[in-house]
């Protein structure tokens, strides 16, 4: 009897991570005869864990087309970082129950950590498991591939974005608002602000300053930098890691007061850096966070970015073939003049748990704006678009049934 | 000697306020034969007192042709309240200096103020100058026209983004995030935070709970309501007006405390709601602030508007060859089953210092959502998609020259 397939979404979800559950779900139905049925946990690896298992053949057709420009996790994802052999030891009892031969987990550092251990556990319970990472993450921060789908569609609207706030506050500065700041995602690593980066042709563009969570925040140097570059500019915009950290490695956003509510302010590093800004230098101040309209951001997603997390999934049914095990597939781009990318693959141990950073060469030397060389690797990122589909003036997105199969063991307690 | 046309944008610009200046240069092109030359204000009206004006024909005709889609004021804009007899004699000296004919002024109720009573002031001098003023705001608050060119883009861009986080936060849900809050702009009037409500055909969808500043903030009933909904839901969306007040008239916006730099923490509502759900419901809450990112989101503008924004600026001209003077310009949908619209206009007293606000029947009974004839209404103006082109990943957007003419006055103090 041929296994079924497993398919996961998992962690914070990405305008194109459907266009992988899209490239996979495509290539299974052009490869049935190699395979039993298809199946998505619902709202991830939770799904394995309570038998939640969604029948992918029992969706409309049309919707599965219209997954792979659909934004957020059409199957549901979670954040659960499996830890117990009890965990592990209940997927297995799930697989089984399922005949599940196939293991396929679309996430970031902590999802292919935990196929790493799957793929372990399996083995030493002798239990015939094929286990493969699809890369995920908008913060571009896994080792080995040269890039993670997600992010260059986020890095698209960040530099879009900038580039059009830059141009409203430029309109107004003379007799309104001087300096525009814009908060952006990446807890640790800078690589969505320095997408920001890639307007800037020269030192009068857009944007002035970028905070990177790789760079102490130091208030003096900082106000000054945005005192020189409204004098010289007439206004100044700033974008801001979520992560940045003053010299005692605090973060600026927990530095919010409380309110009339009496509530601690929650997050959000660009109302403060705007008081700051407004208390200090009397300029008038916008800010915006972008939060999840940035993650979501579908409408405005990256054509190669699209294009590569859809043939990962493509692609994960061809190793899935012969079953290769224990991978995470990366994108590996060519040392050419002009950019080219291809699918590889790496052993699940290389990526698990690492995080990379914004490495210092793709930082200016004072530390507030991105080097040639970055600004080339995330162009790169950011090419080309790729619309959805409207109707009625409202995207066209993609609204799944999510069916069911029957379950066959008892509950679970998380 | 054919008298010049000077033309000014003023207040806070839209995504497609550039739409309008591009269809009345193209008109004048057209129609040249009828003027002599056409100047813009450098930042709006400040351009006239400070005798600062753009020479349009020297612009490159390529970056003429992209203000099309092009947001922010090309030309800049400034907020400026004409209020002494000194500064009209001021416009009125650089108008005779320069021999201007024509005035366009485009912006919203403030604007159309000035334009009335530049007009009258210039009656009472004797100077013959005709004064037609061109709708813009995208709080679509000004009366008599039917819609203001750039609300239809700026609820676009609203109703897309809800929409998108709104799936982001349905997959997230079980785990994690249940609470999803975006703040638009509308300090006075609903009808932004009213956009995200084209997306809801019923009860289940988001947004599940919209704030309008026409409505008082009432904690107990709207904590309920968000409660509620998560727990039928499983998760809730709500986009808040940055102008909701409580019953004391306060706005909610004002309610933050200070920050760790002593500093009282600068608007936004979004985290002052987002503290109070988490402390008191402890949900985890995201929240976002559009800010200036909603109002110069040209890359994904509404067609319809871009249109209407660009026929108005056409039809100015019309009006100034027949040197209509003292009117505003409207847009008039007429009542039929297939929304249609035309060009029409109507005296500037009917318009100036005029504030149109949601009315009654466009919010239901429990003043957390729109009417069908709301959602109609918004639907019509959001319809249609016009895309900037763009060139390795990012919009073309014009860049202007902005050479002024030789001055002929002393120096004016501001």
């Amino acid at each position: 009897m041929k296994k079924n397939i497993f398919y996961a979404q998992s962690g914070g979800v990405t305008p194109v991570i459907n266009a992988t559950a899209s490239g996979i779900i495509n290539s299974y139905l052009k490869n049935k005869k190699y395979f039993g049925k298809f199946f998505a946990g619902k709202n991830g690896i939770i799904g394995a864990l309570n038998e939640e298992l969604i029948d992918v053949e029992k969706e409309n057709i049309n919707q599965i087309k219209l997954l792979k420009s659909t934004p957020g996790g059409a199957f549901g994802s979670c954040r659960l970082k499996l830890k117990s052999p009890r965990e592990f030891q209940r997927i297995l009892d799930v697989f089984k129950a399922h005949n599940i031969g196939y293991f396929f987990y679309n996430g970031g550092g902590d999802s292919q950590d935990t196929t790493n251990k799957l793929n372990e556990y399996c083995k030493s319970q002798n239990y015939s498991l094929v286990c493969i990472g699809l890369p995920k993450t908008i913060d571009n921060d896994l080792s080995v591939t040269d890039n993670c789908p997600g992010f260059g569609s986020v890095a698209k609207y960040i530099a879009v974005s900038t580039y059009e706030a830059s141009l409203d506050v430029q309109s107004m500065c003379q007799s309104s608002t001087k300096v525009f700041l814009l908060e952006v995602m990446g807890r640790h690593a800078g690589w969505l602000a320095a997408s920001s980066g890639v307007l800037k042709s020269n030192k009068k563009d857009a944007p002035h300053i970028i905070l990177f969570p790789e760079k102490t925040f130091v208030q003096e140097s900082f106000l000054k930098k945005v005192k020189n570059t409204v004098n010289e500019n007439g206004y100044c915009v700033i974008v801001a890691s979520e992560g940045i950290k003053n010299s005692k490695n605090q973060f600026i956003s927990d530095s919010g007061g409380k309110d009339s509510f009496g509530h601690a302010q929650l997050g959000g590093v660009a109302p403060i850096l705007a008081s700051l800004i407004n208390k200090s230098l009397k300029y008038k101040v916008h800010w915006s966070v972008a939060d999840y309209l940035q993650r979501a951001a579908r409408h405005v997603a990256s054509k190669i970015d699209v294009q590569q997390a859809y043939t990962l999934g493509m692609e994960a049914i061809k190793y899935a073939k012969i079953k290769k095990s224990g991978i995470m597939l990366t994108i590996d781009s060519k040392k050419s003049k002009k950019y080219s990318w291809s699918i590889g693959y790496t052993d699940l141990k290389n990526v698990a748990n690492k995080e990379k950073r914004l490495p210092k060469k793709y930082i200016s030397n004072d530390g507030y704006a991105i080097t040639q060389s970055c600004r080339q690797y995330i162009s790169n990122l950011i090419n080309g678009e790729d619309y959805p589909k409207y109707k009625n003036g409202l995207p066209l997105y993609s609204k799944l049934r999510k069916i069911l199969i029957k379950k066959k063991l008892d509950k679970f307690e998380l």
